[in-house]
């Protein structure tokens, strides 16, 4: 062991966790001279020593004693990639306490309980760095934190979830059911045995709460964000979206309000344009886009998961809390002051697609245009397909709010010439009022 | 005056300044809370004062004696936006030696003279943050600093230069000559009554310069960059590209060499496939694609130049800097341990499109495909369109060097049964071998 070396405790050895351990040592000299002082891996906490792993790791360092490692007095830098919040959590405090700096790729825990970790950030006056947790290897929280620092974040509207965006990209392309591509993301990969946290959105909401936090300097947490998946689209969803110029993404949008004193934090399936820049994200990436006051529009683009992007992002992390142990200071902390209240979905407002089955006789459109004006939502355009028993009047609305227009479809479906609200979605990434 | 506010001096009051000027106004809450401390302007070093200004400027602040404005004991952070060489140089470095910390947009500066800058930075423990010198609002410096420390940069491939890419949109999308696109720019005020810097590629090199350093962790100059302009683009190869399935855009390059030991960095037109994600950059917008071995392909995208979005990313640098005053402590130093030498263009490895006006007789291809084989660059694919006297042999290489390439076409002018060289350009962002 080095002296002055930093000294990093791992804790999880899965698909980020061995990738860690290699890059750190198959790039060493590069970290050494970028940091200032060796870093060294000093111990790898995992479940079971027997295991077989990604990478090779001298049986020296791995102890199943998590507790013991994070305390250790040779730590410097504590490296938290299990995931979920306990022992995770734990673990986490018990190293803050310990003097240690902590980077971790933790979304659930930051999205569920930011408010302790952060607590105790600042209590011992710990760097807590977590560029990993939100979009793997794409530099967004940083870029976020600190580049825009001196701006005025109106909107953050990303595809955040690589699985759901690989399913809904096959869906598109290939006009597959969701079905049938969920069972080619799980063949690929891209998804696991158990999808649920990927397709009902509860990985994209995560993500969305951290990065909420930080473009509106507040504290959100995951039960703040308007959540829902992509299992009811149906591929004549993505061919009714993409005939009309659309194309259908699962987003994380983060907004302020017009009147600027509450933000709306949400993640569900929505259209946006073919010319919109998201739309042109394939397969499993990721990609944000950030609207501020002074800097306009600015994409964030990249590989959202994996072991050796995430790593990356984790191992930007180390470079910086190592620096900055050198130097004796810390990174930023935790910026909540503005303090913005999270608003109801219902007061979100945004514009919709609205098919409707509908008898085909005279006074039809009368009536449906009648309903949405009597909740004042006002129609942008409006067409008629089919005629007789298959007729569907297809509209698209102005901006209103989710209230507003959640009223007017529950009276749509009590109206006795509508048969069916066949398909209802929310249309993002457009310009028009 | 707050008592405990940082204190900005402002060098130059033009288009980005005056935004500056405005922001500090606007934003001085939010900016208060961010750094933790006010933030208020000192002074405003102008070149004559009577001059109208797009800010609202207590005159009283104006002052044309900047050298007294920098070295002034109240001031903490110096921020220049004069650009070129001199006074900025000897300004910059008089406010270092009296310990100020510095922000710049000044990539003239930086790129013609960074080891004068760098070195006095490094000398007085001054901060020196330069995020808006390259791609305006784009957080594009600090990820690559800071997020992708602990990654290995393989590529940078950027469209850095507003002005060009507006001009190259235009001819491919509306068939306009480059005359006819450089007035449309210049009337919208996207390019300079004298457009030199931007169009034969100056504003792009010394910004090539500046990411090759940081990228590869070595001191690049604005001599070190190869560079060729967009004047000698006609609207015939616009058309002939978009024809291939590529367009042309003016790309700043900065590559490792296969073998790793030295960099390329270059600026010139290139085609680049319709379906690469920068081939979507429309008008004045600027994008950088960065590939790293661990992060893979990243793309950062937005608006490059203008007065607010270049504010943004000064203001976010006067953020960083005051936190640093605040926790006495500096942000990163420039980083050139790797020391990689720039080699020659001759050295450099792409592919290229070749077209050739020919004679229509048998035996033209054989001897054209081996003036090709004799340098040992391999050829892709070639068709011949035409016949007679209009007879054109369009051929596309794989990857050969420039020195290979460029012997193979003085041969291929020297043949008599070759016309003309009537195309010839590099092919980018295409992952054929």
């Amino acid at each position: 062991m080095s002296e002055g070396a930093l000294k990093v405790a791992l804790l999880g050895c899965g698909v980020v966790g061995s990738q860690v351990v290699r890059l750190l040592g198959e790039q060493a000299d590069d970290l050494a001279a970028r940091v200032g002082a060796p870093v060294e891996l000093a111990g790898v906490a995992v479940r079971r020593l027997g295991r077989r792993r990604d990478a090779e790791i001298d049986p020296a360092l791995l102890t199943t004693d998590a507790e013991a490692l994070v305390t250790r007095d040779d730590v410097d830098i504590v490296v938290e990639v299990i995931g979920g919040i306990e022992p995770a959590r734990s673990l986490i405090l018990s190293a803050m306490a310990h003097g240690k700096s902590v980077v971790t790729a933790n979304k659930a825990l930051l999205a569920e309980d930011g408010a302790t970790v952060h607590g105790a950030a600042r209590t011992h006056g710990s760097d807590l760095y977590f560029e990993a947790s939100v979009a793997g290897a794409i530099p967004l929280l940083r870029p976020l934190r600190e580049s825009m620092a001196g701006d005025h974040v109106r909107r953050v509207l990303g595809i955040v979830n690589g699985t759901t965006n690989y399913i809904l990209d096959k869906m598109d392309s290939t006009g597959a059911s969701f079905a049938d591509a969920l069972e080619e993301a799980q063949a690929l990969g891209y998804a696991e045995a158990d999808p649920t946290a990927d397709v009902e959105g509860f990985d994209a909401a995560a993500k969305a709460a951290i990065l909420a936090g930080i473009a509106f300097h507040s504290r959100v947490t995951a039960a703040d964000v308007h959540r829902e998946g992509i299992t009811e689209i149906s591929a004549a969803d993505v061919a009714s979206a993409r005939a009309m110029g659309y194309v259908i993404k699962l987003l994380a949008i983060c907004a302020r309000s017009d009147d600027g004193r509450s933000i709306g934090v949400r993640v569900h399936p929505a259209m946006i344009p073919r010319s919109h820049p998201l739309a042109g994200v394939r397969e499993a990436y990721n990609a944000v886009f950030v609207e501020a006051r002074s800097a306009g529009r600015l994409m964030f683009y990249g590989a959202g998961a994996g072991g050796a992007p995430t790593a990356s992002a984790v191992l930007g992390d180390i470079v910086a809390v190592g620096r900055n142990r050198l130097a004796r200071t810390r990174g930023p902390e935790e910026s909540t002051y503005a303090d913005l209240r999270v608003h109801p979905m219902g007061d979100t407002v945004t514009r919709y697609h609205v098919s409707l089955d509908v008898a085909d006789k005279p006074g039809v459109l009368a009536r449906v245009a009648e309903t949405f004006a009597r909740h004042d939502v006002s129609i942008q355009t409006v067409q008629q397909e089919g005629r007789g028993d298959d007729a569907r009047l297809v509209l698209v609305t102005h901006r209103a709010s989710d209230a507003a227009l959640s009223a007017t479809i529950e009276e749509l479906r009590d109206l006795d010439i509508v048969r069916a609200v066949a398909g209802l979605m929310r249309v993002e990434g457009d310009d028009t009022p």
